[in-house]
């Protein structure tokens, strides 16, 4: 094969372990937040058939990783001009969500309060800072229309920010009711309603001017801003915002005539996180009453909130927001020669069965070199040195401060005791 | 759409909260061991491109998930009558494991150890506990000869068994080049070896007479299991062994001159986890010296260890061992009227300040009702009920015994006590 390094798909990351073990702790993180307020954890197939993804959005189409058929079924289509793919990768996590509470409804409770943490795959043309495989976190519940549950997404929302991020951070609130019944109000046509509300959309990027050409471009009568300017808060928001605020410490809201969320299942109250240093939204949803009905014979209540997980590493790496240690190795035993291997590992034995992350040198060399990659390349704070008579020595890698000899088990001890947090 | 609920696609699996705290307590308790022995976690995509997944082994082939090519490209192949897939999903780890290396090595330290936990997909006829999408959790050393890493890797592995299933388990070994050369010594000619192997692989399933049988049928002298039987130990198993059994606790080792492993790149030194009460393997790995080489213009030593972590998960089912909570809700808020609401939504916020996991319901009705559900449906331990008053009355649901109704921090501190654990 070439000799040049082979790459993931364009668009899909590998992850080192710094990265990696970042997204396991917050992933964690986020699972404890979400845990607080009754979310229970779901796992859903990365794929679903293709004719669940696809729903009757054009749009779903262009986004989605399409499966192919397999074996005999992929000759059978291929001979009948039927199509060749079956399943598709998922490219949310509210399309299975829907699918998921379809499929086990009678065994769910009446309000179903899950978490989903996962994966998603959309086929956009890479660009920087977007890719073409992330992490999605969403809150739902099923299966309720009371506001009680928006109120409880946004605050589930709102603790991951402010545990991780302070208080900077607002969210958004808007009703696509509140949206419909404007453009109804102006006359302006069903069919034009998508079209201006790609314009309203873009009040951040654009401007109200902007927004003015745009709804001139499209036909919609410029009315159209002026009266979403004007619009008093409506009467849901008023209820959720009432529940969010009951206690102290609730997350900043912002009536936001002017937001729209681009997704075509919302059917009521949609919210956002917003930061004013970054632009766009950190968090979305909404309520999506319209959604699992399409799986079932009747209509099914539902509200939920997706945290952008990528957007939100970045963030806190950007902010040089610390995680706790999770799981890098903790002491380092090097080999001076292979004679001592056999009791080396008796050494990483006795260490580890007292909890310890022990990193053992798998090939015998000189000391001093070893000890340096484990210092400044393998960053391991500790080393256990095995000595000739046996005993260990224990050395602060990075103070470059040895004790004296000892027993495994008092070298255990004494980096326990190291190592425990101060 | 369909009145029929939907169903995920055949073979794949939704998994609902019970089953999903399971899965993820497994996989946190399996990367805090491999931890122990300084693996670090990575992760790759869930896609690789095809001819990276393919190799040059057919079998390969049959096992993908092909994924369809997008836009102008898939019209393109269609026109050209070129391969209409890109990329295909992984299979197993190993493969994006060796992928990756070839992509990382200049950042990697020189004995690269690392863990990979994650999906695999494979287009399996789907049967009886055999999944088209499962777990798998492999732990890989690449960039060293050293028998000390297959040490490594056996010690990690068991000590996830020991851990979670005590000391019934054994480590089979085996080394490729024993088999070959017991091959080579009898002159069966090389394009038969596989079939041959084929055949031994079975001792299990249809004993010597059955291989007998079988390997007459393939041509093969009889002799190879008499050969097999009475071969000592490799010097190179018995350096693996010696290290392995350095310390006390060490997994029982069996030399298992049968052991063949499915996969066609190992090359040294293979390796199974075997329970007497189970057919089969729970875990198997071995060295591989070849892989990472067709990715690059030099060979590259590793060795690695899978565990089947969905096999695990039924062992571990079936033998009733109790995970640890992992997020249940601990405290249920009823509602007895909507005029209420906004004090509950208070009461939340201060049980969950103190880090209690709460679920409030959302819609009023009556309580004896909402407790039951609480208790029997969402097993919930205990509930706190807002008074008339003001305060709250936290009650045990299982025993059916209330306390004094007190203030909100009374209600948190009661509650923290009683979830306590003994």
């Amino acid at each position: 094969m070439a000799t040049q390094a082979p790459q993931p798909p364009q668009g899909m990351r590998d992850h080192l372990p710094g990265d990696y073990r970042k997204r396991l702790a917050l992933a964690d993180r986020i699972r404890g937040i979400y845990a607080k307020y009754g979310y229970a954890p779901i796992g859903t197939p990365a794929m679903e058939k293709v004719e669940i993804l696809r729903g009757n959005d054009p749009e779903n189409e262009k986004l989605m990783f399409e499966v192919m058929k397999r074996g005999e079924k992929l000759e059978e289509a291929r001979q009948k001009g039927e199509p060749l793919s079956d399943f598709a990768l998922r490219f949310d996590l509210t399309i299975p969500l829907a699918r998921f509470y379809a499929t086990h409804r009678a065994k769910l409770p009446p309000v179903f309060r899950c978490q989903h943490i996962g994966p998603v795959w959309r086929a956009d043309r890479p660009q920087k800072g977007r890719f073409r495989e992330f992490m999605q976190c969403d809150v739902d519940a099923v299966g309720s229309a009371s506001p009680a549950l928006e109120a409880e997404v946004i605050l589930a929302t709102a603790e991951v920010f402010r545990t991780l991020l302070g208080d900077g951070f607002a969210v958004h609130l808007n009703d696509r009711r509140l949206l419909a019944k404007t453009l109804n109000d102006l006359a302006v046509p069903p069919e034009k309603h998508a079209d201006a509300l790609i314009a309203v959309d873009k009040l951040d990027k654009i401007g109200e001017d902007g927004i003015l050409k745009e709804l001139a471009e499209r036909g919609v009568a410029a009315d159209l801003l002026a009266r979403l300017k004007a619009a008093a808060e409506p009467a849901t928001l008023k209820e959720i915002r009432a529940l969010v605020e009951a206690a102290p410490g609730a997350p900043r809201l912002v009536f936001d005539p002017f937001l729209v969320r681009g997704q075509g299942y919302y059917t009521g109250p949609i919210f956002e996180v917003r930061m004013a240093e970054f632009p766009g939204a950190m968090a979305g949803g909404g309520r999506y009453d319209g959604l699992i009905g399409r799986f079932l014979d009747k209509p099914v209540p539902a509200v939920g909130f997706s945290i952008g997980f990528e957007r939100l590493l970045l963030i806190l790496e950007e902010k040089g927001v610390a995680f706790e240690g999770s799981g890098e190795p903790q002491v380092f035993i090097p080999l001076a020669e292979a004679a001592l291997q056999a009791q080396t590992f008796a050494l990483a034995a006795a260490l580890r069965a007292k909890g310890l992350r022990v990193l053992l040198q798998s090939d015998p060399g000189k000391l001093p070199a070893q000890l340096k990659l484990a210092d400044e390349v393998l960053h391991i704070p500790f080393a256990a040195i095995l000595e000739a008579d046996g005993r260990v020595t224990v050395k602060d890698l990075k103070a470059r401060a040895s004790g004296q000899p000892g027993t495994f088990d008092a070298a255990a001890a004494d980096l326990l005791q190291r190592l425990k947090p101060a």
